[in-house]
């Protein structure tokens, strides 16, 4: 480390006014009750949770933070395998809960190498294994006697998994699978934890029945020494490399020389083979396994949220903070203008600061859906009744709750992480030239989050899955049939006052705000249909319109449920009136702003007129950023995010922006340590690359 | 390094279709003449000094680039230093013009330690020095026995240069300035050179002569010993930490705690202090002085094109040999479909291609204004006339010329740097997962650039200076006055037309599309005028409406620029019809693709219809792309970068993507020298955090 700064820099502070002084002034100026709102969108039980785990946390060197920003690769991710046995050891020995470590995981924030055993290994495990297999395998994983990964994309192959080329041929002759990688794009590539860590993976591979293929199917491969854990014969495995982001965790690749695996490693709940017959084993119930998928995409909205809000917070206090030029027409010119009374500031944090309120409660919502569509399949699965059972709540046939959950997952998922990845980089921008150094923490986050976009389902072509559903919902409509859920009643009561056209209050009716969203995506609904139906174009030509489509629609569910949470009774009885007041100008600010973004949609489809749109731009946003920004620290502050966490010089409850930069860069950046010889022409030193 | 492969693993190749093939067969279904329009582009002078000095440097050592994407900060500082000496060794011996020496540092695409000291340091002390300045200061540094910075940056001040906190107390006792740094946010941060490798800085402080401040002046001052390169005594300097990118620069800071200066060390050519009276030397020239950030950013604008196309070269390449999934409506379902042929990703990458011309020909563009004015600036300084004498071509007062190419440089700079900056994360993404590796070459390159669109003034920012422009040219044409100037003309045009109303053929009439473009900034002009002027909207209020009106401004200048470009005499004598027939395909799909983006303004304005928006969208944006798709690895080729600069797996030239990318991880990556216990209960090896 750095030698300390001589005595005569120590004495040095900031030139006033202080941050500490400014972001208290900001919390004097509302009287927002920031426990109050905390606990109505986190609840009592996890804010607890939180700052419980997190004491244990701080207090153990092994997640101390302050190198995290300046070690390299190796580094890195060498203290990122000792945390994941630090938080397993912890864990085991406070027997904690799934939520608790997970809480944890949460808050040290960063990808570590137990990650995929963690979740996809042990869950596939659990999830396709038979009760044999869970003694043979899930036992041990669940001790970290076996640690594994999920091994599925290749080299070659991401999201197409029927292209997957890895075989796992059936030899009835000693009753084993040959496990074998034919090309060198069958490599296995991507997967988390199996770079350096993992001595087992479960290999997605394609089964082979005498000769005949049969898709891919599961199987549990050792694929290093428990002992020595250097990769077992005919087994290439290693490291992917850096990454834009992600560094912490070892992405792997995996190859197979003709590899044989015993019966018993099939993941055999769902299909198989038969060793005896050599038959094939058709799978009983595809739609379980879809279901996971599902479930992660559900996760990923739900999260969306926070993962933006984080970027919210450490800009919005930075820009209270931050002082810059002279409003032109201010009357006092004495001091600099905090950058978050700009109005070109405050169109891009606070129209971001309500998205991440808009995306939480979306989340909230998904979760919720994804819970009732797991109520219908447990009790179907009770009842034994047709695979797709119809849930509680739900009067239509079941499957129409699977297809609505499957493409409201895709769209949102699409929208929620695209609004969270790109929010951030805008957050990142708005704190200035300083929002470039690492110690804004929001650029290493950002590169973390980044892979969201694209995994379990890149977010332009999972908008194929939302038009697919819109179309033939809207076929439905076109046949008579009647409304069966809420995206067929939007776009039946279009279909019948489409000619009649729209009239709607979206100055002063909220509802009238969700009723034009409705009422863009079904006439973009219905004008996909004309193309594709009528027209007959190709489904390559309109996968433009697809995603304005899925775009539109999945815009069109944030602002319901947005609109869903003000108006429900515990909402009410939790939050005052001022409180459900400032949501409502949240929510406005988020429908309002996304309308005159995408204006084009919504006065070509009737929605609103040239005029609504152009007094919306002008005066309604304005003002909902005029009204909203008095508010906006102590609207980050209801995030609740420990400084911990954030690991921001910028983002820092306390506003001690500008010591705590100083104090990283001079105190622990060990290039500081290093003198160099500066002259080009020094022969001797140039050998030492110094 | 990691050990060789097994032979096994050596034997495998990717699956067919090989990418060398596919690449042939894309080079194969296109006609154009990449040698012909890459000397169109560059000339050949340029284009055969690129290859010449990429001999020099492949070969020598100092610049081989397998660890790039590898090694951690500390490294990759030490070797970007040894570079940045080899270059100006080789430099020196070779006797290198200015052109060869950046087209080595273009060709290595990293910033280095002598970065700054190369540039802004040789810069102001050239042109800020008197001649004996030169002497003293100038000779030194261009034999590097002086390596400098430029300091004006602060911890707590960007933008705002009156805002700086430095202090030169001029003491007239013994003739000498006292650097002072009064508050830790007077520290001086982001100095590109200066945390490591400067010996002395130029420094801009404020002036203060018996206790009255005149402004930020520019002081020499050495600050670390040439012997030992230890900080000098009440100096505090060094490296502010890792940044999102850029991390083989040593941006520093600095501190000084009431330095003595000698009165030779305050740069004087254009103001200093009277050693005899004490009193200060009043500017004779600032307009000179500014004309330095005029020149940096109408840089920007030159080389946003070429920034761009670099991952618009690897995402082209890339998705012409990725196969995934299969047309819905293909006959063939043998195969899956290259991801290029998709709409989606055609929309994205191709609408790009055509930006990186675009930009391309609005940087020469640029760069002709720039020098007319500096012709007008010198011959003025011959004729010593008025303060802003007329230039050759410009019969308008000279002044007219200044404000025009300061408002131009910096709209083009807030648009050009933008594009670029977020057009390269596009082309990330549209690789899929791949694009997050390192070896994309993408997310570096993105990393380095970023600060682009922060530096040089912030791009938002920026833009209140071409409204301030722009509303200046309103009046002038309210009040009357004859046009002097094309933005004059359009103001004049469109104001003369306002209630006839346009009726532009965007469909078949490339000139009526500028004319569109034109009408819509004079409409967005006149409507922000009438805020301003007579509804008295504070300035604040109409950021956003500024920051709109810039970018519409700007859009126009670069879709002129394209036409003229294609219009002008030399390019039908330099290129085949075929090809130009292309470029104007090109010119097409970038302004209707921006056209029907910004779809709300332009029939706002009435320069389109809302039916030609959606023709325009539906029709033919979807025509185009399907015309340029067969030429689209064509077109990346004419950018002629070489494999060396690229410097990715997915870009490379031959198509070898899978070869490369498992080379790199498998052979290159130090991670895979590592053998970790994986266990979490080993209390030895934990102590080893392996």
């Amino acid at each position: 480390m750095p030698p300390p700064p001589p005595e005569w820099v120590k004495k040095l502070t900031p030139s006033g006014p202080q941050g500490s002084e400014l972001l208290k002034q900001e919390r004097g100026r509302s009287n927002l009750p920031v426990e109050e709102l905390s606990t109505f969108l986190f609840g009592n039980e996890a804010r607890e949770r939180k700052q419980r785990i997190l004491k244990v946390l701080e207090s153990d060197e092994a997640f101390d933070k302050s190198q995290n920003y300046f070690a390299g690769r190796v580094d890195r991710f060498e203290t990122a395998l000792a945390r994941a046995k630090r938080l397993a050891q912890i864990s085991a020995k406070n027997n904690w809960s799934y939520d608790e470590h997970y809480t944890a995981v949460d808050l040290i924030s960063e990808p570590g190498p137990y990650g995929l055993h963690d979740s996809m290994f042990l869950k596939t495990l659990q999830e396709q294994g038979t009760p044999e297999q869970h003694k043979l395998f899930l036992e041990k994983a669940r001790k970290y006697e076996y640690i594994g990964c999920y091994a599925q994309t290749e080299l070659g192959h991401g999201s197409n998994v029927r292209g997957l080329e890895t075989v796992a041929v059936w030899d009835p002759s000693d009753k084993t699978f040959v496990i074998h990688s034919p090309h060198l794009t069958a490599s296995k590539w991507w997967i988390g934890s199996l770079g350096r860590t993992a001595n087992h993976a479960v290999v997605m591979a394609q089964l082979i029945i005498n000769g005949k293929p049969y898709g891919p199917h599961p199987f549990v491969v050792q694929i290093r020494d428990l002992k020595t854990h250097q990769p077992l014969e005919n087994i290439y495995v290693g490291d992917i490399g850096p990454k834009f982001g992600y560094n912490t965790m070892d992405n792997g690749f995996l190859l197979f020389n003709k590899v044989k695996i015993p019966h018993r490693n099939m993941l055999a709940r769902f299909s198989g083979v038969d060793p005896n017959t050599n038959k094939y084993i058709q799978p009983s119930r595809a739609t379980l396994v879809y279901g996971t998928l599902t479930f992660i995409r559900s996760s990923i909205v739900m999260q969306a949220g926070g993962v933006l809000a984080r970027g919210v917070t450490i800009a919005v206090r930075y820009c209270a903070i931050r002082r810059q030029f002279q409003d032109r027409d201010a009357k006092d010119q004495r001091g600099e203008t905090p950058v978050l009374n700009y109005r070109m500031v405050q169109v891009r944090l606070l129209t971001l600061l309500a998205a991440t309120y808009a995306l939480h409660f979306t989340g909230k919502a998904m979760m919720e859906l994804y819970q009732e569509n797991q109520k219908a399949v447990n009790k179907e699965k009770t009842e034994e009744s047709n695979p797709r059972g119809a849930g509680p709540e739900e009067t239509s046939p079941g499957s129409d709750l699977v297809a609505d959950l499957h493409a409201t997952s895709c769209g949102l998922k699409s929208l929620a992480s695209s609004t969270a990845a790109e929010g951030l980089e805008v957050c990142r921008r708005a704190c200035g030239g300083h929002g470039y150094s690492s110690f804004s923490g929001i650029g290493p986050w950002y590169a973390d989050y980044l892979p969201t976009t694209t995994w379990e389902g890149d977010n332009y072509m999972l908008t194929q899955q939302v038009a697919r559903y819109l179309l033939k919902a809207a076929r439905s409509v076109l046949n008579g049939e009647r409304p069966t859920n809420d995206t067929t009643r939007i776009l039946t009561n279009f279909h019948t006052k489409r000619d009649i056209g729209a009239a709607f209050d979206i100055g002063s009716k909220d509802e009238d705000i969700v009723a034009a969203f409705a009422w863009r995506t079904s006439y973009l609904t219905f004008e996909a249909l004309r193309h594709r139906d009528v027209e007959k174009k190709s489904w390559n030509e309109l996968l433009v319109d697809f995603y304005r489509l899925s775009r539109a629609h999945s815009q069109y569910l944030v602002v319901k449920n947005f609109y869903a949470t003000l108006s429900a009774g515990n909402t009410r009885a939790e939050l005052s009136n001022e409180t459900t007041a400032l949501l409502h100008k949240l929510f406005r600010l988020y429908a309002l702003h996304t309308l005159e973004s995408e204006a084009s949609e919504f006065f070509t489809s009737g929605a609103c007129t040239v005029k609504q749109i152009q007094l919306t731009r002008a005066t309604a946003v304005m003002r909902l950023l005029e009204e909203i920004r008095p508010h906006a620290v102590r609207l980050v502050d209801a995030w609740d995010f420990p400084d911990w966490q954030l690991d921001s010089s910028l983002g820092r409850y306390d506003g001690k922006v500008y010591e705590d930069m100083f104090y990283r860069a001079s105190q622990l950046n060990p290039l500081n340590d290093v003198t160099i010889n500066p002259f080009p022409n020094d022969k001797t030193l140039f050998q030492s690359k110094l």
